[in-house]
């Protein structure tokens, strides 16, 4: 039903936007205004002072959801044009919750330096760009280079608003199951471009009992299979002795799975200890099935999905997260701003309870407390 | 006043131009359609079938308006951030004549190669790509390597654009005057992009006599002064002897002035052919006042300003043309569908007089009249 809908839906509209004019041109006089001899005006304003380009065109307010489909969630690396669906809607979503102006944009699958000269050929025209499904360790790379080489906001949705939304559930499940934030013990499977960027954010708000476990086993700092990005994880956070999941999930409080794959069974979560948290995150399918997982022993489950409870979804994020950029001017969103956005959402929820750890994506105000977070770190800054 | 008008109109509204959402997203349900996990359906689709991309996309009827701001007709070298109103504007009339999608984009000012580069590397997100005020003989490498390179449609208003609104006008004006097309002798200054494009027009229909000036002087195949474009037309056209405007002007039917500059006396226009045509369409100030023009005897007098009848204005084309192209799927715009939508332009005016030539821009009918002929040019070849 839902799929006729979204067939039908789509191949009437060749997608879910358009272009919408602000002015009518009906007559000579509003072409002379939009067009020539006005846009002449304005042309020589913006030579004269190049800010003004914000001001005069949609640059100043349009984000370009940039993927090259290489690292689509629960599809792989299905290419730039399957990956176009997936941010044009997020164009859609940036609109619809934040009022947010965005379009897709695919870029072809080619090296970090031809990728990363692309956007800078191009970012004159636009106010930010918010990057998505893009393997690791190349987004690394990519979002690295452009964050130097842009004048304009750059966001990894994948990285950041995956690590914010994760942290948020997190600092709530911890005061539903009373225990301390930084004294809990994580065991963290999947360490991709989600995984990356969450454990560098609890390390930045002093977790530090995190063992990170991918395809070969505990990932340890000289294990060469393993990229830069994740070795020096390994060698940033105290990891439980032990190289399987099945050693290490003993005794843990937390495990997040940030995978693409079942890996949690029902008995591994009785090994863990009482008040267990799991966030079974792998989309479209849990690391645990939740109804295992409760099973299991764990006090709070938390999935991608909205078919359960606890659903951790970065829509929290990303639309007020780049309204508040836009409205600031704020560059760049660091460990600190993304610790605070996740503590926002975190406090929006005013009494956490298991079923109930992070704010729904249609509940009043999140794109505002996110935008305003945004908004009054910048203001601090100054 | 239009100036002020300007300012307000635009600074409230960021340009010209916003994004619409064509769903909307107010529930859990129409997330689940807009977003996961109906996005995954239609992006399994496209990876199976990569044509679906066009049709359940924004990407099928998106046009990328692209510039470097190299030469910005009336202003010049401005570069990408000052050229970006202009693309902006034209992307609005593409919305506003022709319902066709398009967003302006500035790309840096850098070599062939890398410009054409960023555009084979963002291809998979547009329609067709309207290139726009980059500078001769650039502009002609670049939509040549374009156009082997894409899979789209490529055309560039400056060249294509000019060319065929000018010979639609030229069709009528040697009605008016009762000359053969084909007879007339014509004195063409500026071979610049849309001087080379005119030319190549012109001579494509049978147009021999052409006498090509520019800031050296009338053209010659050995003047290395001159870029290989404009020496191969000096060698394919019928030049009258002589190497300044004063001496080729003599005995000439037409001026075609397609410069950045007052070139053309009162005086050298009573030197030309009783009955004399003269396109002054350098913008904003035409190579000769239309006043002068007349008292010189000109029969016909054309420029690109909205302010004197014959309004030589590319908006006649672009809009209809891209819709035809974006409608029938053609790829190329060739010679003889320019000389087609110019025949079709001309016969817009039923009866043709020495103060309409040309279409108004607002006559209902334009759009349809260039967008299906290029439907039936394409149905024709298939």
């Amino acid at each position: 039903m839902a799929e006729d809908q979204n067939e039908i839906l789509r191949s009437k509209h060749h997608g879910l936007l358009s272009i919408k004019p602000e002015m009518t041109v009906m007559s000579a006089e509003e072409l002379k205004t939009a067009y020539t001899p006005g846009v002449a005006e304005i042309a020589n304003e913006i030579a004269a002072d190049e800010s003004q380009k914000n001001r005069y065109t949609i640059s100043g307010k349009l984000v370009a959801v940039v993927t090259d489909g290489s690292a689509v969630l629960g599809l792989g690396n299905i290419g730039p044009a399957a990956g176009l669906p997936i941010v044009e809607a997020k164009a859609l979503l940036y609109r619809s919750f934040a009022q947010v102006d965005a379009i897709p944009l695919a870029l072809k699958q080619v090296a970090v330096a031809d990728f990363v000269k692309t956007l800078v050929n191009i970012q004159e025209s636009f106010a930010g760009i918010h990057l998505e499904d893009i393997a690791a360790p190349k987004c690394f790379e990519i979002e690295s280079a452009l964050k130097r080489q842009l004048q304009i906001p750059v966001y990894h949705d994948d990285q950041e608003g995956s690590a914010i939304v994760v942290l948020a559930g997190l600092i709530n499940a911890a005061k539903v199951v009373e225990k301390k934030l930084t004294d809990l013990k994580i065991v963290q499977v999947g360490i991709g471009a989600a995984g990356v960027a969450t454990t560098n954010l609890l390390l930045s708000i002093g977790i530090k009992q995190i063992t990170l476990i991918d395809r070969y086993g505990v990932i340890t700092e000289n294990d060469s299979r393993y990229n830069s990005y994740q070795r020096r994880l390994a060698s940033q956070v105290n990891s439980t002795p032990g190289s399987t999941l099945n050693e290490v999930i003993q005794g843990a409080d937390v495990f997040i799975g940030l995978s693409d794959r079942q890996v949690l069974t029902q008995n591994q979560v009785q090994l863990m200890n009482p008040a267990a948290i799991v966030f079974a995150l792998a989309n479209p399918i849990p690391e645990i099935a939740p109804a295992q997982a409760a099973a299991g022993g764990a006090a709070i489950i938390a999935t991608g999905s909205s078919k359960y409870p606890n659903q951790v979804n970065n829509i929290l994020v990303f639309p007020g997260l780049f309204q508040g950029l836009l409205a600031s001017g704020l560059k760049t969103v660091s460990l600190k701003l993304e610790a605070q956005i996740a503590q926002a959402l975190a406090r929006m929820v005013s009494h956490p309870k298991a079923t109930k750890i992070v704010p729904s994506v249609f509940d009043p105000g999140v794109v505002t407390t996110v935008a305003n977070t945004v908004e009054e770190y910048a203001q601090a800054r100054n």
